[in-house]
């Protein structure tokens, strides 16, 4: 089939060509997208995305949250294999990360339309919102509140920088339902790595057993606000000079454990952040992510004890609060075997891998039995403008989607289970 | 006279009570003030302020960039002491920084209208436009287009973060004139001084002979967007990280130069500042003062090479852009030496100082003989809700001003030129 994958069926050209148009939502001129949650980008590609639903004759329902849902009810009263991922993205994204998963779920689900012999689940296929989390914290917000995992009326509650909450932003925009969401019997997600793992070892597939171990703190530095000329060094109690040390203190952490940890500080908001000013007081978001938990207990160790010396050193308040953690989380081993035959029946190179990044389907696993695949990304680039996934790959990644959800659909993992 | 300022007489209470009435304008719950220049605050100040000119018998005219003038007309064609500082603010400051200089060049002129014998020229009170230049740049906009230092169509096309120009504000709020203002004879500003130097030394009045030395600059940092978790870090280019490096750097420079070099990172911008995003573009504003050109040159040369190696570690692109320069910049020898004869003949105990921060009055002196005092900072404080200056070293100022003011008026610094 990878040779054949090359001879393109009419129903991967109507992929290929649903998801050009798909791009153009938010598309930035750098030829990535912008489409934050609930922004008019991202009102508009949900517009576009319940016609393309309904044109295909799937029933389309928003729930409390706003996750868009698109219902192919064949069964009466049974639960449904819930398939897809997220349309929305970080303020200067790829057009590729989450949108894949969306629109590659849909295209499934219209392949398995032509024959549904013998299935025991319905299926729908889901935009999950907010995954991103850029403009509304946290991320994974939807999925968070379909499993319960978040409490609908704080989600709602949560307001973006200039004040407007999720509930308002979802009202306007048309999106705010009032269920739950159809029932999951089962689940399944695709995505593209934002890795290099997959395109170093030459493999097509990648079979997420789990995710990495991550913690995540807010740290923050207060000092003394003062005149930054004449203030004598001596007298100064800088907020942002105690922040930068922590900034890259948490870089050369990484260091100490070769390959086996990430670090990052992706954002940092100084006040009160004038020209002639030193800084009172700076907040920034440490993230400390491993495949190890015993790296993530021993890092978190080393960070506390270093953010210590930078407290007394610059003459600086620093706290530092863990604001979410996750341990080692695998996914269910039945749903790797299943997706590993039916790569192999596929005849396409795949590999076992854990995912660093956060994903919906993470949340979902701990309901039901959860199944997530990778596509690779081109040089790992992600969260950029310049992400890319091959044709090829996007295709051969919908061909074993399809494959998954049909097995899922049948029951496979429940009668394994 | 020391002595005597404890037994304080009408005109002095008369100060302290409109100086309390002052600071009420923007007032900040932790007591400071927040009066960026043409916000509501600044404007309500602006309408205080002309009504008591107004009261006293001054005619208020406002210049095509806003400084606001109350000048007392005697001699017909005669060109103006100009005696003055601002009342603009930092967004969290102090209320005795620029205000207490406006209110004592007020108090300083209603105390002479008693007695103007022999005055050769006439007085005007100022309040500069925008001295701080937090919410529009450059610092000093008002006192700069004053003496054509600055071009009055640059400074009113500049625009703050919101993109509201320096002329729709000023425009909107009615403090936009069309003249030049008052034509300058000789100057004075009285300022706290923000530093330690006169209470270390238990003087009361600064005489402040010149200006440090100041090189500014933006530095940007650009590095390259990725996921903040998946991406390896070998592979990161991360702009926030070379940054935080740049900040670091900065302060350990005034290391290799103790007690001769201030440096300072007041305001930084991470872009796009998203939590689960490695930065791909940062700004930050660094600033180095000295009372030594060499000890500047030297450190540019420094910091420099520190950001070319940082640059190359960080594998992130550095460019660092000078801004402002201005090398050590002194006032006139006769104004230094008038200020300290009539600070003997008070018996307020005095010294020579330079001043690390900027101030309108080292604009003027360019144009015209000019004299500055400063007043003593508690702990040294500034740009800080807690700066104070206590009142006896207030009125000791007023005293001394008015006696300069007096000085100016009849023509002593002309003479001796």
């Amino acid at each position: 089939v990878t040779g054949e994958a090359r001879l393109r069926s009419a129903a991967d050209d109507a992929f290929l060509a649903d998801f050009a148009e798909l791009g153009a939502f938010g598309r930035t001129p750098a030829g990535g997208v912008d489409r934050q949650a609930a922004s008019p980008a991202d009102v508009a590609q949900r517009e576009w995305f319940e016609a393309l639903l309904v044109a295909h004759g799937l029933r389309v329902e928003y729930d409390r949250i706003g996750n868009q849902f698109g219902c192919w009810d064949r069964i009466a009263g049974a639960p449904y294999v819930v398939v897809g991922s997220h349309l929305d993205s970080q303020p200067t994204a790829g057009r590729f990360d989450g949108a894949y998963g969306v629109l590659a779920a849909a295209h499934a689900v219209f392949r398995l339309m032509e024959s549904a012999e013998g299935f025991r689940f319905n299926v729908a296929v889901v935009n999950w919102f907010n995954e991103e989390g850029s403009r509304f914290a946290p991320s994974m917000m939807g999925s968070a509140v379909y499993t319960g995992r978040l409490a609908a009326s704080d989600a709602l509650a949560v307001a973006d920088r200039t004040g407007e909450t999720v509930e308002n932003a979802l009202a306007r925009a048309g999106f705010l339902g009032t269920g739950t969401g159809p029932a999951m019997a089962a689940a399944a997600e695709i995505h593209v790595e934002q890795g290099r793992l997959l395109e170093n070892a030459g493999t097509t597939i990648g079979l997420v057993t789990g995710s990495w171990a991550a913690r995540k703190y807010r740290v923050t530095v207060v000092g003394e606000q003062a005149h930054s000329g004449a203030t004598v060094m001596g007298d100064r109690r800088d907020a942002l000079y105690g922040a930068a040390r922590v900034v890259v203190a948490a870089r050369d952490l990484a260091d100490d454990y070769p390959d086996r940890l990430h670090t990052a500080v992706g954002q940092l908001e100084v006040a009160p952040n004038s020209p002639v000013v030193v800084a009172s007081r700076v907040e920034l978001l440490l993230d400390l992510r491993s495949a190890d938990v015993s790296v993530l207990e021993s890092a978190d160790d080393r960070i506390r004890r270093r953010i210590a010396d930078i407290s007394q050193q610059a003459d600086v308040e620093i706290e530092l609060e863990l604001t979410h953690a996750w341990d080692l989380d695998d996914y269910q081993a039945e749903g790797v075997a299943l997706a590993r035959r039916l790569a192999e029946e596929l005849g396409l190179p795949h590999q076992q891998i854990r995912t660093v990044a956060g994903h919906d389907s993470i949340n979902l696993k701990e309901l039901a039995p959860t199944v997530m695949l990778f596509v690779p990304s081109v040089d790992g680039i992600s969260h950029n403008e310049r992400e890319l996934t091959r044709d090829d790959d996007l295709l051969d990644g919908l061909a074993l989607l399809t494959g998954v959800v049909r097995r899922l659909a049948l029951g496979d993992l429940q009668a394994s289970s």
